[in-house]
């Protein structure tokens, strides 16, 4: 369990035996969606059920639950209705979830859990949305739904609204609770202490997990991070697709995890198709990315550097945000 | 000092105060050069020179220095006779390293230092070359260079070797003795245990200094665990250039080292320039080079994979891997 065969120079043990149980979620379609306005096509999205389901992943996130006409542009994955997830999954085979955004839905629009294939449904608010979020959680939670609960941004909160946030949650009767890092601002030493705290505050009763991004390169160490330090679950998507930088590589996740539940070899066979994806929506590691994550900020106006031919002309973009910084301190 | 302001929802004082007194070399020139034969001109070197020095980085690896002729294809930069080194630098204002690896030089072709401009040299060696290093490390110790040890791909070696490579280190009279993650195949907590080996067997007589690769997108994050338990320098690259999935990103070392000392700038304003390169050189995060990591082997053959155009349908690259590492354990 705690061995790592294939490094010669180290003993065995140094590894967690956490590595084992945690579980994994992909959320290539919800995520990765972000960076094409969900336009993934049918076929291509049934690919990636049938590949989760042969993979032996624990749970796939097809998309957002948002009310019609919300986003003009956008494809089915950001709507999610029953009819287009019918037509790429069969149920049974793995855990479906769908999320759901503050704002963009009414609790009269999610079904029931009869009339739905959806088995998991999280909730994604930032700490200022958490009664809404609640609100939510509380009717998704009566409708027969798992629920998780994804305080997004969490490196952008004060300690003392954190820890509010978290004895909030503590209380609210949510099946998990996981530290989101939007920005990708973290590194492996916040999440060590950010896991622990969030574990300690939730207890044993609601799972935690975690979803990074790799503006810093430090989506895959920080999911590691969070493994060794219990997190029940955590976030992958196939070849890192995400908005901007992207996730962590569900591919890397599962060589790590060396885990005989899993096989990755389901995952390894849709690579290439991401891979001239990724030519095109270019998420990876990219300077502009790099800025906003190390500043600690949203991708926003990276991801909008990086739409122009001047993508890697940096040091006006950086010296925007020592500029900010120095004035938000004073 | 150890302060991390930009993130609001941890208590300042997780971070290292060796993160203010680590150093910094640059190896692009001499690592990315593996990459593209080492066929830089003259003025991008020149550039990359100009900025390091007004970045003020302490090292600046400007390649390897070999026999005249070992590699006829090869470009300036793998031999570094004086002229071309003084084409691209002015003495006295970083100091200057060349690499050179076993067998591909011989002693009497070291100049002495006093009709030299590079100021230390890195000898490296396979762990079963470690003879013919000290020869070499002595050879440069008595001709006035700073000499640095990099004993190559640990990860690939013994407990047992590597404890007596580092015996035979501590006493050898080098500067510096550096982990070397090859093939790009440990986690963070293979390098703190490593570090801290490392650290304990040479005293606080010699330096001791990490360069990391990035198939499992972990260079930097190694990086940061040799940097937290007290490596007194590490390597980077411009934009992460190196053989196969590069190095830690000299531009987000910078941001993270967050070091009056050093200025990102400079640096910033090249990635323009290595961003074209990588289009073409593809170093980064690629499938086979993270299947080689994983499974702890030099990349030469994910290097030889990623030049076809089926770089990453990669089943049957991964499936020879999982049969050979069966057939090792027995």
């Amino acid at each position: 369990m705690g061995s790592d065969y294939r490094i010669r120079c180290a003993p065995d043990g140094l590894i967690t035996d956490t590595r084992r149980r945690v579980k994994v979620l992909d959320c290539t379609i919800r995520d990765g969606g972000i960076s094409n306005a969900w336009q993934f096509d049918h076929d291509l999205v049934k690919m990636v059920f049938k590949a989760l389901v042969e993979a032996n992943i624990d749970y796939m996130e097809v998309g957002y639950r948002t009310t019609p006409g919300v986003f003009p542009d956008a494809g089915p994955w950001r709507f999610c209705t029953e009819e287009d997830v019918r037509r790429v999954v069969e149920p049974g085979h793995i855990k479906l979830t769908t999320m759901v955004d503050i704002g963009r839905i009414t609790e009269t629009e999610i079904p029931a859990k009869a009339d739905s294939v959806i088995d998991t449904i999280r909730v994604a608010c930032y700490a200022h949305q958490l009664d809404e979020a609640f609100r939510i959680c509380d009717h998704c939670k009566e409708n027969g739904y798992e629920t998780f609960l994804q305080v997004m941004a969490v490196s952008d909160v004060d300690i003392s609204v954190l820890d509010n946030v978290l004895r909030r949650a503590a209380r609210s009767g949510v099946d998990a609770f996981a530290l989101v890092d939007s920005y990708g601002a973290l590194f492996p030493y916040h999440v060590r202490y950010l896991i622990r705290k969030y574990k300690n505050y939730v207890g044993d009763n609601m799972m935690v997990g975690g979803h990074f991004h790799n503006n810093q390169q430090q989506a895959f160490a920080n999911t590691i991070a969070a493994i060794d330090e219990g997190a029940d679950w955590v976030d992958g998507t196939i070849h890192g697709i995400g908005r901007g930088a992207g996730n962590c590589p569900l591919e890397l996740l599962l060589f790590y995890l060396d885990n005989p539940r899993y096989d990755v070899k389901p995952v390894l066979d849709l690579v290439d198709e991401f891979a001239s994806l990724r030519e095109s929506l270019r998420w990876g590691y990219h300077l502009p990315y790099a800025i906003t994550g190390y500043y600690n900020e949203h991708p926003r106006e990276g991801i909008a550097l990086m739409s122009t031919p001047d993508r890697y002309k940096c040091r006006a973009f950086y010296e925007a945000r020592v500029g900010k910084l120095a004035e938000r301190e004073g």
